[in-house]
């Protein structure tokens, strides 16, 4: 029986502003990426997600994105190297240790919004956060998508890397993703969701699927009795 | 021959900002009290501090405080003990990644400003001060005035706490500091602020000097000499 | 047969976080107070709610708040007076351009969460905040309780003071607010929030619903049919 | 006699970080772009700016930029025409407001940092600052580059472009700056400043020199020095 991990960005309200519900997603993922106060959570948001997350056995991955509250991490930033080498080692720092005051602790890396997407060839940007991550802890996975400079250097520095797939984020040809600000770039449709899991589920080691839309958890739960449904078992990646 | 510890907050730029000379600072002190960013010190500015700290042998410590940069910490927040915890929480790991990155650690905390006056006499904050440092590792000491709810609390949560006396700030009888909004309560001539070490550090086992004013290099230069010249051994706190 | 003006604070998104229904609720009043970027409000969420009351016909005042994201403005500040009257100065300009490019324009003030309450009570920030709305322009209108220093202070200054009363807020017996931290300060019943308000509006010149909470356009709608049934009139304040 | 302005970026502070003498700068220039909070310059900073400015009867400009404090607006943002426009009405109508409670008011717009480089190649952004100048006030002159597409855009929507020239800054061939990022992008000789003068003052109608380096004041001085020595009238451009 083949297994595959099934993520989502969680912890992405700030102050009085909430975003998707992150009781709900984390019963239905088996890992976590939570924000990390620069592009969405702030720091007792995190802590009452950390302990959600630590209730119900899901592991911690800290989920570092450009510092851009007004626009939700999604706009690239052109910041330099040390700069975000700098701003991933906090980020990182920051959520792991409201983590481990409630017994958990951050165990991998997956980058948000328009850093993911930049990394993917951008090298300067995808150098500095690699390099960040391997010296906050070179044992945290990093999630990216199957091809990419990111991946590529993370494995150079010997860092594990887990491939992964949006359920509901419309591809180009080569792999990349279509930007959100194109049309058609989120699917919205339960079903049309579901119906791409059986194969998206061969080309990655874990799906995303997304916790801030209104139909956020119909889709996660769509996407999790496909994959049951198809004889794939739910496991956090290894 | 007596000892005492010789305090001083630095890393309190912000980008482009930048706040007293931080260099010739580190060639005086004994401990380094950091700023973690919301006060003050943006990531990259905080890993240089970190490294020119570490390079010297300088232990560091987590300058925690309010989330107030146009403010830079010096204003009374009333904070809910529920965000204040998780603030601190967040301050000290964020610190903590970056320091990790050259070799060093975070050792002890001193909170900031305005948190730091609060938490002499307000209980609700104090309390979730101190259990955020003790959350974080219990280890850590901190630093505060020799009387206040603060240290009393800290106390009782098993942190070690360590007393200070600040150089060039003027005091009420009661061993409050004059608050800066209020004339004189500042001290500017070295001669003056050396002329009261030998007292002070009777009173304390750290002595704080300012890293941020046009005269701080002169004036931490001057306690310096001034505790040597009374016999006094400038060493880390244990 | 008796008028009466009837608010909500609105525009109080931020980036991807939305907050309540604002076109619904603009269905509903007759003054509009958006934020102004300080507690709440990115300039785009604002210019999209000036154009959408702009349409409707209603009218917009600058809700000025304490600088304060993380606390949505909740949380008292001891700012100065000196920082304050520029901070309510930067904000009804800001909002008053978003305003004059959709036609409209801002014609009145009211304070915001912690700052409103604060200025009840505070003299210094008071005087503060009324100067700031005097120098921007003489003929704003400020909303505020019927009882407190702002009032005076405002009208010391020249300024008209519209009273408010809140249709969904406990009271105290003095006229303060009881503070949203304690049990019971916001009433979600639709139809006891409705029973209060022929008593409600012979205090007051305008009514304020609340247009956050998940059952704001519901008591919105509430208070709406029950100044009808009671004979008294929608209209602004004059 | 010809004539040429000479402008300079200033209230680039932010509460308690300073940058630049804005006073001393200020005796030199004809023409003060203050910063507008989003770069740089809290209110009060601003407030106390456009008030020595107005003393010396000095213009004021607004000097906008990408909200990013962290980065001081030097990093390009890849933010919508929505937002963008909207950031830009915001800044604009806030500084304008506070100029106006000491008798002066903004009479022109100079984008900041990265925003000013980019709206000379960048259609979508130069076309959303252009109609933001335009739909707060269609008379406000913008400066520029003498060539690139914010000044055409801004042309062909009526608004008055004056051209500017950096006394401090390295040109590229095709009359681009030279980034800072760049070795030699800045000028620190006094006296090879001064040797550009006669030259750089025949391609434009205003000469920036910037406030923010150590040598600031020294540098305008040397410039304004130039001029005179070259019979160029120092003067408001018109």
């Amino acid at each position: 029986m083949s297994r595959i991990d099934l993520n989502a960005d969680l912890g992405e309200g700030f102050g009085a502003w909430r975003l998707g519900d992150d009781e709900a997603m984390l019963d239905v993922v088996t890992s976590a990426n939570l924000a990390c106060g620069f592009h969405a959570g702030d720091p007792a948001t995190l802590l009452r997600t950390c302990h959600a997350a630590a209730a119900r056995g899901i592991r911690i991955g800290a989920q570092v994105g450009y510092r851009d509250l007004a626009g939700f991490g999604r706009r690239f930033i052109d910041i330099s190297a040390e700069d975000l080498y700098a701003d991933v080692v906090y980020q990182i720092g920051a959520l792991n240790a409201l983590a481990r005051t409630v017994g958990s602790a951050v165990t991998y890396v997956k980058p948000h919004g328009a850093l993911y997407n930049t990394i993917i060839h951008h090298g300067v940007q995808a150098d500095a956060v690699a390099r960040a991550v391997r010296d906050v802890n070179a044992d945290f996975p990093v999630l990216t998508l199957p091809h990419g400079v990111f991946g590529d250097r993370a494995r150079e520095l010997g860092l594990r890397v887990v491939t992964e797939a949006f359920a509901d984020r419309a591809y180009h040809d080569d792999g990349t993703l279509v930007p959100r600000s194109e049309p058609g770039a989120v699917l919205h449709d339960p079903a049309a969701v579901a119906a791409r899991i059986p194969a998206l589920s061969q080309t990655a080691e874990s799906i995303c699927v997304h916790g801030d839309s209104p139909d956020a958890v119909t889709i996660a739960q769509a996407v999790h009795a496909a994959l049951t449904a198809n004889g794939i078992e739910l496991a956090p990646f290894v």
